[in-house]
C-alpha cells in the first residue's frame, strides 16, 4: 500500500494543551508521526510518496470562507493584539448567546472554536494544509487506481466541523477526501471513523446529505471528548436522514463489542451502495491509551483491518487520533496490513 | 448609605487566569475588595454592615437545580478525576453541538461554562455564597426602609446566567437582588448595569420577563467581552418584549456620550413604572482599567452616582467589575456619594 508524508506536520507543535486547568505539553505532538514511519520502515510495510500540491477547490466545498479567512489571519491578529501566549479560545457563544464573529481577536478565536484544548501558532495554518495535502494525495492514488492507501495527516482532522477548530483538528482531511471522490462521480462515499474519539466535525458537514454515509465508533459523549456530539439518536437529518450513524460505547469496552459494532458498520457500508471508503483511522482504541477507555490490544487493530477489507471498495485510510507512545505506530500498520490481508 | 462586607471573598482566589493563550493571574482578586473598603474608610464614607445568612429560596428562584448541583460537587470531582490544575473549562457544547450535561467532570465543566477564563476552585462556591448573602443583605437595608444600600460583592454575578458561569461570576448576586424585590411585591425592578462588560447573565435570565427591566451600558459585542451578546438589536422576548435595553458604545467612547446613554436609560427607569432599581455597579468603563476601552474619569462617576439618584427610587448598588488598581477604590465611592448628593 502506498503512503503519503512529508515533515511540513513539524510546523504545527503548540507548547500548551490546556488539560486539568494546567497547560500541558500536547498530547498531540510530532513524535506520533515518527513512531508511525518507524514501524513502517521496520515492517518494510508499503511505498512512501510525497503529496502533490494542495487543491483548494476541495477545501473550500468543506470549509467555510469566513472560517478558512480566519485560519489564514489568526495568528497574526493574536500578535498584534499584544498577546503573548499561542492563540486558545476562552469566550465562548455559548448556549443562549448568540452566533455573530466578533471583530476582536480573542472573540473571533472563540467564536471558530469548539474546545481549549487546541492551540494554533504560527505554523499551524502551513501544517494543517500539509495534512491537507497528504489527505487529497491519497484520495487521488485510490481515485487513479490504487485498491487503498494512507495518509499520515497531522494535525489529524475529524473534529473539525464547516466552521470550527477543536480536538487538535484544523481542516476535515476526511470530509476533503470523501467530497474529493463525489466530485470524481463517485455516487456514494462512506466514511468509517474508527477513533476513540466521535468524529463531530465530518459528521455535522455531512448530517443533511444523502451521499456521504458517516459512522462512527467511538467512547459515549456522556464520558469523551467531544462530549457533545456522537449519541445513538443522531441519525441525520432531511436528505441525509438515516446516512449517519453513531456507536457510542462505555469505559472499558473490549474488542468482542466493538469489532460487533464495526462488523454493523461494515454491513451497512455494503447496504448503502458506497462505492468508495474513506477510514478516519485514530488507533486510540487502544487498551493503554492515556487519553481514552476502550480495551482493544494490538492484533485487535490487525483483525479490524482485515474487516474493513471485507466490502473490497477502494479505501482511504487518513490518520487521525492515537497518541505518542510507541503502540501507535505498530497499531495502525496492524490495521493497514490487516486490510492488505483481508 | 450603608455598605455589606466580609472577609469570605478570600475563599475565591485562583492562581490561573487563562488570557491571551496563557495562564495569568487573575484581573479579578481580592486586592479589589480592599482597594475600595480603603477608599470607604478614608473618606469617612457609609456605615459597615455585616451579612446576614445566605437565603437559598431566591438563588433556586434564578439559577438551576442542576448547577447548583454542579457548582456543589465540581472541585471534588475535577480532583477525584486527577487533575492537578485548577477547574477550567475546555469542552464547550459549542454551535451545532447539544445541550446535554456529561458524566465526566471534564466535560460538564464545559456545559455549565461560558469562558474559560474563569477558573473554579475548592472555595469559590463559599466564596460566591458569601457574595450572594451581601447582596441579599444589601437588598434587605433597602427593603426594609434604607434609600440605598452598597453591597461589596466578590466573586461578581452579572456574567453568570441560569445555569452557567464566567466572566468571573458563578452566582447572579443583581438578578437574585432583583427576584427578591419581586417577592417582596414590587411590582417592577429595574437593573442598570453600568459595567464596562454587558451583564449577559441577567439579560439572559430575565429576556423574556416584564416584570424586571434590564438596562445595560457596555462595550459593543464585536469588540468587548462576553462577545456574544448585548447587541442594540436585544430587546427581550415574549412578555418581555422592550424590557431589555442595550447601548453598546465603540472604543474610546467618552463621557459625553456614556452619560447621554445613562440618562437614556434612566428615562426609561421613570417610564417603566420600576418601585426599585438594582445597579451593576463595574467601574470599569474608567480610561485607566487595563481589560476596558472607555473614557471615564474619576469625577465623571460621582456624576454617574448622581444620576442615577434622580429618579428617587430605592436602589441597591452590588459591584461587579473594575480592576484591581488604586482608582476603583476612588471610583467606586464617588458613584456613591455622588448617588447621596443626587
Amino acid at each position: 500500500m502506498k503512503y503519503v508524508h512529508d515533515d511540513r506536520h513539524r510546523l504545527h507543535f503548540p507548547q500548551g494543551e490546556l488539560f486539568g486547568g494546567e497547560l500541558v505539553t500536547p498530547f498531540e505532538r510530532p513524535s506520533r508521526v515518527e513512531f508511525i514511519l518507524r514501524r513502517m520502515r521496520e515492517t518494510g510495510f508499503g511505498e512512501l510518496v510525497a503529496p502533490g500540491a494542495l487543491d483548494r477547490g476541495p477545501v473550500g466545498a468543506i470549509h467555510a470562507p469566513d472560517y478558512l479567512d480566519f485560519l489564514a489571519t489568526a495568528w497574526d491578529e493574536w500578535v498584534a493584539e499584544g498577546f503573548h501566549g499561542e492563540v486558545i479560545a476562552a469566550s465562548y457563544p455559548a448556549r443562549g448567546m448568540r452566533q455573530i464573529p466578533p471583530r476582536n481577536i480573542d472573540g473571533k478565536v472563540g467564536y471558530y472554536a469548539l474546545a481549549s484544548e487546541t492551540a494554533l501558532t504560527a505554523g499551524t495554518l502551513a501544517a494543517a494544509e500539509a495534512s491537507c495535502a497528504i489527505a487529497q494525495t491519497a484520495q487521488r492514488l485510490v481515485a487513479g487506481g490504487e485498491r487503498a492507501a494512507f495518509g499520515l495527516c497531522r494535525p489529524p482532522g475529524h473534529h473539525a466541523s464547516r466552521d470550527q477548530f477543536g480536538g487538535y483538528c484544523f481542516l476535515n482531511n476526511a470530509a476533503i477526501a470523501a467530497g474529493m471522490f463525489r466530485a470524481d462521480g463517485v455516487g456514494r462515499v462512506a466514511v468509517l471513523d474508527i477513533d476513540f474519539h466521535h468524529g463531530n466535525g465530518t459528521q455535522a458537514i455531512f448530517y443533511d446529505r444523502s451521499d456521504v454515509l458517516f459512522l462512527s465508533l467511538h467512547g459515549q459523549p456522556e464520558d469523551a471528548f467531544p462530549y457533545f456530539l456522537g449519541y445513538a439518536d443522531e441519525t441525520g437529518a432531511g436528505a441525509g436522514a438515516g446516512a449517519t450513524v453513531n456507536y457510542p460505547m462505555p469505559p472499558g469496552t473490549p474488542f468482542e463489542v466493538w469489532g460487533a459494532a464495526l462488523d454493523d458498520a461494515i454491513g451497512r457500508i455494503r447496504e448503502s451502495g458506497a462505492e468508495a471508503v474513506v477510514v478516519s483511522l485514530g488507533v486510540d482504541a487502544f487498551k493503554e491509551d492515556p487519553i481514552s477507555f476502550f480495551k482493544l490490544g494490538s492484533e485487535d487493530f490487525r483483525e479490524a483491518g482485515k474487516r474493513i477489507a471485507g466490502p473490497g471498495l477502494p479505501t482511504v485510510f487518513l490518520l487521525e487520533g492515537g497518541d505518542a507512545i510507541d503502540a501507535v505506530g505498530i497499531n495502525v500498520v496492524n490495521v493497514l496490513q490487516g486490510f492488505e490481508a483481508g
